[in-house]
């Protein structure tokens, strides 16, 4: 098996590198100087029967589209401005959808206060494919994935678990929280959780120079859906908040001890921490006095599968 | 049927307009101004099955992804920086495709000065689709559709057909003419060539105020390969040349009677006009002493069709 993380890991290497890129492929977004200014840049698309299903509402696939590379610049704590937008629709996608699509994109870069500046339409053989580019630019520093150390507490935006049960087509992407935490020192590094908090926490802590974490079970937020799917058993809803993925919320690391600024987007509970870096590679879990190691599965596309 | 430039001619209003929009949805590529500099944006993808043939070569595939975008880019008269690849791999994708398709990719962005700098993977149902997203900038004006007035001479910068018999994979980005057009005053307006003369003709007359042309029969340079298909019929060939489409060669209107700049990247028969804009709307095929109309017909996606 060729997982999708080995082989991004070996893009940045194979596309070689400039000095004008100040973050190259392997990040959440590119960023690169021109003539001085820094610009952030992603594209990731969203395919039928992959990112969302045959039957979802095509204004809310238009809004996940924007919003899932709004969650990128975000994780960069950058503000977005720009987005082209490429539509693949199948022979015969009906009129009706296409509209509803092209507001459900609409709306999303509204919100962010983004505009579509271009693209392009295709007509394909195959599903319906959105791909959206988001073009932003930051106000100060880019957050990276790279800079946790040991001792450094975690910390989420948001509860995470059953995104399949909706979010994962309606979540906003946390555009304030990003460009406030880039703001603040004590915060070393951040990412976006789109694979799953344990997949994303381990690339974050991989990309830091090769930490560990342990996680403090009772300090996971977890979505009221993860929990509803879930019934009563607890350790099913822990486990979909750990793996579930396509929760678009920030996940970052910060100075142990070391207070952010008061105000700000970020709710009481995203303060309190919900584990630490440690120097072990790994990840564990404490739930009481039981401390159990982790295996860091969550969804990434498998590119030889069949 | 709703055509696809019926579709697209709507989508500048419906997604609204920003003064920092120098040139938004309708041209080859948008400009954007940010804080004081202008950047260039497009982003076309090639589908399987649309745009390349299931058993093309996948370095061509890669290849013609990134020029299509970098034609785009040519056509406004720009420099270009930066790619982002969004690849949709069918599954079970053959990892030696993937990695000639990730070659023909850089060696594309290489052949221009350009880099990959981020974009995404995913695993589809449906057929390859790879989409190029391409960020250049300007050394000058832009090179836009809407320019062309009466009078002008129009020109192009290759011979024009039979792109399925190869180029369609293999032509080159015109950047250098692009570039150099655009430094020439009495240059008025310029398209990339990507769905056939004629229709592309018909944009930019369009674009400038509802003008028509008339081409003249013995100047259009007709590729080598649409001679050959043609076999000895002068009359396919010609019309291979006006409606085939994937030329991306540059369309360009020049003020009548003034001419560019001597040296530069022109071939002596590309400044040799291939016809003129008049006021009266339509095209005109002047062939010897005889005069008649031509529909501007080209490859469009139908997105209605079933």
């Amino acid at each position: 098996m060729v997982a999708e993380r080995a082989f991004t890991a070996g893009l940045a290497q194979f596309f070689g590198n400039h000095r004008d890129v100040l973050v190259g492929i392997g990040d959440d977004a590119a960023v690169v100087r021109h003539r001085g200014r820094a610009g952030v840049l992603c594209c990731d698309p969203v395919i039928a029967g992959v990112h969302f299903a045959l039957d979802a509402d095509p204004a809310l696939v238009g809004r996940k589209a924007v919003n899932r590379n709004l969650a990128d610049l975000a994780a960069m704590g950058a503000s977005a401005d720009w987005l082209l937008v490429s539509l693949a629709l199948p022979r015969g996608y009906p009129a009706r959808a296409r509209t509803a699509l092209l507001r459900g994109l609409r709306a999303a870069a509204r919100a962010a206060g983004a505009l579509v500046i271009g693209g392009d339409v295709a007509v394909t053989p195959g599903p319906l494919s959105v791909t959206v580019t988001a073009v932003g630019h930051l106000n100060g520093r880019a957050l990276r994935r790279c800079g946790a150390r040991p001792g450094d507490t975690l910390h989420v935006t948001a509860a995470l678990g059953g995104s399949l049960a909706g979010h994962h087509l309606r979540f906003r992407p946390p555009l304030a929280a990003g460009q406030w935490l880039a703001a603040q020192s004590p915060v070393h590094a951040a990412m976006d959780i789109s694979d799953g908090l344990l997949l994303d926490l381990q690339t974050l802590l991989q990309a830091s120079g090769g930490l560990g974490a342990e996680l403090s079970a009772a300090a996971i937020p977890i979505t009221a859906a993860a929990r509803r799917r879930a019934g009563g058993d607890h350790g099913a809803a822990l486990q979909a908040a750990l793996t579930d993925g396509e929760d678009h919320a920030l996940l970052w690391a910060q100075a142990g001890g070391r207070e952010l600024a008061a105000g700000g987007p970020l709710s009481a509970r995203a303060r309190r921490p919900i584990g630490r870096v440690v120097r072990t590679k790994g990840l564990w879990l404490v739930d009481g006095s039981e401390r159990r190691r982790l295996h860091p599965t969550g969804y990434q596309h498998d590119l030889d599968a069949r």
